[in-house]
């Protein structure tokens, strides 16, 4: 009974119970097929349970065609690629994904995105899953991306990238590209675009109108829900990733989206308060101190890591504190000695919505009084990305007080208002 | 000009723009006048900027009075106060709050509280901030609760606690009493019950309904909105302070809260799923293993941390991974290591909201072989508390796997739906 089926074979599977149907795919645990399902999800079924095996249909993978030509008659866009589900395929092997052959291939399953722009160039520095991407990496988009941002004939960007640092890295940019004149959108897919369902389509489309639009921001442009109707573009300082599936997984953390972009070009502006579009020359500014760090307290967390990264010569600490910025009391000694060495610590909020207070209570005025930097309503990852691009520039502590705890890239929103929460 | 006026004192402070009028606090900056506004909110005033102080009414602390008669016609719940600005006044010398002199105070402002139930008990095992909370208060709070839900002629407990740790809490109670029996109540303040706007009042009242009624669960009750027209229940474990400062700050993350709890004592059961009121005799069972970790991976992030936690002799280690649980490569061989060296290490959501897949990646894949255990659905939080008390009770590698995917109270929700995003 137990023959042999070829991985990406489309089979029926059954058993005692029930009839599966998908396209088997290989399995890494001894003793269990693995089938990919219609739905997307994959099931194991062990094989001791299993009757008959049907092929229904021979493995073959969709070649994905695309042809790029160039329409001078539309406005000249550049697009950068740097991997991740966007930029992937399914690989019926593993019943994961795999990066695309051709860059080209990406725009395959958007053909609106080439009605409303002219694909002038196509970079891709790196083909990576976006949880290897480093400072390094963060580098080298930034110097791409301002010297592509100064050809005259160029309107903007689209950079395609993985979920799970995008909102890293879209404050990295924002951050290291000083004097920004064009829309710098980041966009992105939760599902492969061979995939009927990707929700790349939609989401390149709307970062397409976005590039051309006067908002000359670092910005996430993706689903604005979990239906393929809209997306939002969202500040790169105030973006997280909060949902490990959902297509309208990024969020805009302590204020509105900048705004919401429709099907048909609408550009409907949610929050006025943007950089318009110029003809500035982009700086890139990317200095960085790799010896930053982001740590989390929480109850039960010993002063030891604290201390360790003291020892290891960090040069700046952001610690993720509980409530208005506090840490326990077991904390402090630790913390005093940072900064007697000369490391900056900044203390970030890890309930992510609101603003720090330093005032209330008095383990934060304590805290202070040492020199803690409270952070306002930055994102704790936001926190940690401005500290090291500030250690970059400057290691003065007065210095870099006064630049943490001012606006530089939207990271800082001084209105905090009741709609803000859970949008 | 510059007369020493007593802190506490309501004054009028004129200066060449604005008069202000406030309640004046000891400031902790030189040269600088601290005013606590109507508002709640405190400005500074630069004393150069002075043109005059108007002493408007002398210093006087409110004095909350209250007087707790037995009511034996009323169901009996009993009390624990912790801490926290639930049981806080302010503090006109720092503008900060302090401590209640006596539990009983609490109550003067919850009168409703106390026309529901009766108060057979107020016990205050210690008083202190929630981010001074350690494992030890966890255990010793089990304790005294298992002990109170055990006399018969009790319905149900309140928990009074700061916010900062509040979730901590809850989830460890949920792990460490065995067999729940009776409603179990957290319940907390964002601001101090001698102000007017405090939120104390609708949750203590909210509490009383709750500690009545049939959810024998661990939950945290409290606001529902930023109104105060009604509260909600949330399961313990399922819990996340999720603002600074707003009065609805802990929300259900990946379930629906447990119930909505109105002022007129109408409970509107949200999730089925609970557990039920029963005759049970709880059993406190508060082993945790205190070298037990939770850290944060990021890009940049180095893995000398892991490292250093591995030298360090810890048991356990939960990672906060991006997306559906993934870290860089560069962790790679120190994740190999930690697990090599017999420590148990578990990968949680940073995003929160949604559930991890470690079938989707190759990295995903990679860590699960190395022996990475993937916590579902799971808060980051609860995730360390859980393996945590499950390393308190056995340090085998097999039977930690095995428990720390299976539901125990109520941590692992597996029919996550639409709703479940944001609410």
């Amino acid at each position: 009974m137990k023959k042999r089926v070829k991985p990406g074979t489309f089979v029926e599977i059954k058993t005692r119970k029930q009839k599966y149907k998908g396209i088997l795919i290989e399995s890494y645990e001894k003793g269990v097929l693995l089938l990919k399902l219609k739905s997307g999800y994959n099931i194991g079924i062990k094989e001791k349970d299993v009757l008959a095996i049907k092929e229904i249909k021979k493995p073959k993978e969709k070649e994905i065609k695309i042809r790029l030509k160039q329409n001078p008659k539309l406005p000249n866009i550049s697009v950068i690629i740097t991997g991740g589900t966007i930029s992937s395929q399914v690989d019926y092997k593993t019943g994961g994904v795999k990066p695309l052959t051709k860059p080209e291939q990406l725009f395959a399953l958007s053909p609106k995105l080439l009605e409303v722009v002219n694909i002038k160039k196509i970079e891709r520095p790196f083909q990576i899953f976006s949880e290897d991407m480093t400072v390094k990496e963060w580098q080298k988009l930034a110097g791409i991306t301002a010297k592509l941002l100064n050809e005259k004939d160029n309107q903007g960007i689209i950079i395609t990238h993985g979920t799970d640092t995008l909102h890293y890295t879209s404050a990295a940019l924002a951050f290291m590209l000083k004097d920004l004149n064009k829309p710098v959108c980041l966009t992105y897919s939760q599902r492969s675009i061979d995939r009927g369902s990707s929700d790349a389509t939609l989401n390149l489309q709307c970062s397409g109108y976005a590039a051309l639009s006067n908002i000359a921001e670092v910005m996430i442009v993706g689903h604005a829900t979990s239906s393929d109707n809209f997306c939002q573009a969202i500040r790169g300082t105030k973006a997280r990733k909060m949902h490990t599936s959902r297509r309208d997984t990024f969020k805009s953390i302590n204020e509105w989206p900048l705004a919401k972009i429709y099907q048909d070009g609408k550009i409907q502006i949610l929050n006025k308060n943007y950089n318009k579009r110029s003809n500035n020359q982009v700086n890139e500014d990317t200095a960085f101190e790799n010896k930053t760090a982001l740590i989390k307290f929480y109850p039960g967390a010993s002063s030891e890591i604290l201390n360790f990264l003291t020892d290891k010569k960090y040069k700046g600490i952001v610690i993720e504190g509980t409530g208005f910025g506090h840490t326990s009391k077991e904390w402090i000694p630790a913390i005093k000695r940072a900064i007697q060495q000369g490391i900056i610590v900044a203390i970030a909020a890890q309930t992510l919505y609101g603003r720090l207070d330093p005032h209330v209570y008095s383990r934060a005025r304590e805290l202070q009084k040492l020199g803690v930097i409270y952070c306002e309503d930055m994102l704790p990852e936001t926190a940690y990305i401005k500290l090291g691009w500030i250690l970059g520039h400057t290691q003065n502590k007065k210095e870099v007080k006064h630049l943490m705890q001012t606006n530089i890239a939207g990271e800082i929103n001084k209105k905090l208002s009741e709609r803000d929460f859970l949008y």
